[in-house]
C-alpha cells in the first residue's frame, strides 16, 4: 500500500512537472512575441523559462548532464508548446487566468522536485529550500534577461517567497517524519494558496527606498 | 592513409576552429566599440563571444575545467584579436564580407567540435545536436546581453537552424556509417551553404505575432 | 610560528573574505533599490553580486557543490547586509567612501582566494589568474545584467586589471618561493594601491573607437 501512494504522488509529480513545462514554455513563447522574436527566438526563450531554473540548479549541486538531457521528454513537450502557441496564439493569450493557474501548480511542483534533489547531496536544509526555490523561479529570471527586461518577479508579487515558505515548511515536516507523498501534498497546496491569495489581497515586499 | 586522413582533418579543424575564435573575438571587440567600452569591456566580450558556446556546453555536460582552460592558445588568439581590432580598427570595420565568411566557416566548426564532444558521452543524439548548436550560437548570445540588446539572432537569419540541421545531418551520416573526417566536411559544407543561401534570398523565420 | 602566522593570515583573509561579502551584498542592494526592487529583488542582486564572481569560478573549475552551498555563513552574511541596508538606508548612501574601500579590499581578498583555489587544480597560472580576477568582478558583472544596465567595469575605471596585475605579482612571488601568508599581503595591498591610485588620477584603459 505504502509503495502504491508514493508510485501514485510521483507519478502525479511527474505530470505536473511536464504541465509546469509547458505552461512555463508558453509563457516564455509568449514572452518573446511580445519582442517580435522569430520562432527560433521564441522556442530559446520558451527553453529556458521551462528549463533555465532545473539547469541552475544542476549545475550549482553539480549534477551533470543536467536533468533534462537525460529525458528527451522536456524537450519534445516545449516543442509543443512552442508549436501551440504558434497556431493557436489569439486563443492562448485569452486563457491567462487557466496559464496564471497551471504556472502556479508548476512552480509549486518545481519547488519540491528542485528541493527533493538538492536534498539527495549533503547540503544544509536551507540552501536545499533555496535550490527548490531556485528551480521554481530562475526560469523565468533568465528569459527576463534574455528579452532585455529587468526579472518581473524582483518588483511585483510574492512569487519566490511562496516557494521558500513552501520549502522551510516541507523541511520541517520532512523532519517531523512525515513521508515524502502527504508532504508534497501539503506542500504543494501551501505554495499555491500563498501565491493566490498574495495575488488576490495584493500583497508584495516593501521596496528599500520607500518615499518614492 | 586512414589515420593520416583523419589526422589531417582533425588539423584543419583545429585551425578552423582558432581562425572561428580569431572571427568571433573580433565580433565581440566591435560590439563593445559600438557601446563605448574600454579595453577591458572590449577584451571580456571579445571573450565571452568566442568562448561562451564552448563554456556552456562544457558545463551542461559536466566536461570541467572547461576546454579553453587546458589550452591556453584560445585566450592568446582572443587576446591578438583584441590587438588587431584596437590597432587597425578602421580597416577591419571594411572586412565585413570576409568576416562575414569566417563567421560562417566558425559555426560550422564550433557545430561539429561541440557535436563530436557531447556524442563522447552517452546521451540523446537530439539533445547532441543542440550541444553543437549552443557551442556555435551562445557565445553570441550571451555577447548580445552583455551589450544590453536582445540576441540578434533571435530575430533575423537563419543562424541557429542552419547549425541544427546540420548536426541532425551528422547524426544520420554517422548512423549509416560515414567515417568522421568526411562527415565532417560534408556537414561543415551544408551549414555553410544553408546560412549564405539564406542570407542571399533572405529567408528568415516567421514570428508568432504575425499582423504587426 | 610558521603554522600560527599562516593561521592568522587565513583568519585575517577569511575575515575580510566575509566584509567583502557583506560590502558586496550592500552594493547590489544598494543597485537594486535604484530600480526599486521590491526586499526579494534586492536580496537576490545582493546575493549574485556578494556570491556570483565566486560561483563562476567554481562552475568553471568544476568545484561542486559551489563553495556558499557548504558554508551557510555566507547567506546569513548576506541577509544581515540586506536588512541593515533596508533598515539605515539612508546613513549607508552616505558611507560611500568607507564602502569604497571595503570594495576595494574585497575584490583584493576575493582575487587572492580565488586564485589560491584555482591553483588547486592543475591549470595554467595564467588561467588561474583569470579565476582569481572573476571571482572578484563577475558578481558585479551580473548584478548589472540583471538591473539591465551595461556593465559599470567595462566603461570605467581600473579595476579588473588592478585584479589582475596582482594575480600576476602573487604568481611571480610564488614562484619565487614566497610564502602563502606573505605573498598575500604583498598582492592585496599591491591590487587596493593600484585601484586607489587608478581613481584618484583618473586613470583609465582607452576604448577601441578614439574619436568619439
Amino acid at each position: 500500500m505504502e509503495w502504491f501512494n508514493e508510485l501514485k504522488i510521483n507519478e502525479i509529480l511527474s505530470l505536473f512537472d511536464l504541465i509546469g513545462t509547458f505552461v512555463f514554455a508558453i509563457s516564455g513563447a509568449l514572452a518573446a512575441s511580445t519582442k517580435k522574436l522569430d520562432l527560433f527566438g521564441a522556442t530559446f526563450i520558451a527553453f529556458v523559462t521551462a528549463l533555465g531554473g532545473g539547469t541552475v540548479r544542476d549545475l550549482l549541486i553539480g549534477s551533470t548532464p543536467v536533468g533534462w538531457m537525460e529525458d528527451i521528454t522536456y524537450l519534445t513537450v516545449i516543442l509543443i508548446a512552442v508549436g501551440v502557441t504558434f497556431i493557436f496564439y489569439e486563443h492562448i493569450r485569452k486563457l491567462r487566468k487557466t496559464l496564471f493557474l497551471f504556472d502556479t501548480i508548476g512552480i509549486a511542483v518545481f519547488t519540491v522536485l528542485g528541493l527533493q534533489k538538492a536534498l539527495l547531496i549533503n547540503i544544509d536544509p536551507m540552501i536545499a529550500v533555496m535550490m527548490g526555490m531556485f528551480s521554481a523561479i530562475l526560469g523565468g529570471v533568465i528569459r527576463d534577461i534574455l528579452i532585455n527586461e529587468i526579472p518581473l518577479i524582483f518588483r511585483a508579487e510574492i512569487y519566490a517567497l511562496a516557494c521558500i515558505a513552501g520549502g522551510a515548511l516541507f523541511i520541517v515536516l520532512d523532519n517531523m517524519g512525515v513521508g515524502f507523498e502527504i508532504n508534497a501534498i501539503i506542500t504543494i497546496s501551501i505554495i499555491i494558496a500563498i501565491r493566490i491569495l498574495a495575488i488576490k489581497f495584493k500583497i508584495g515586499l516593501p521596496k528599500i527606498i520607500r518615499n518614492e
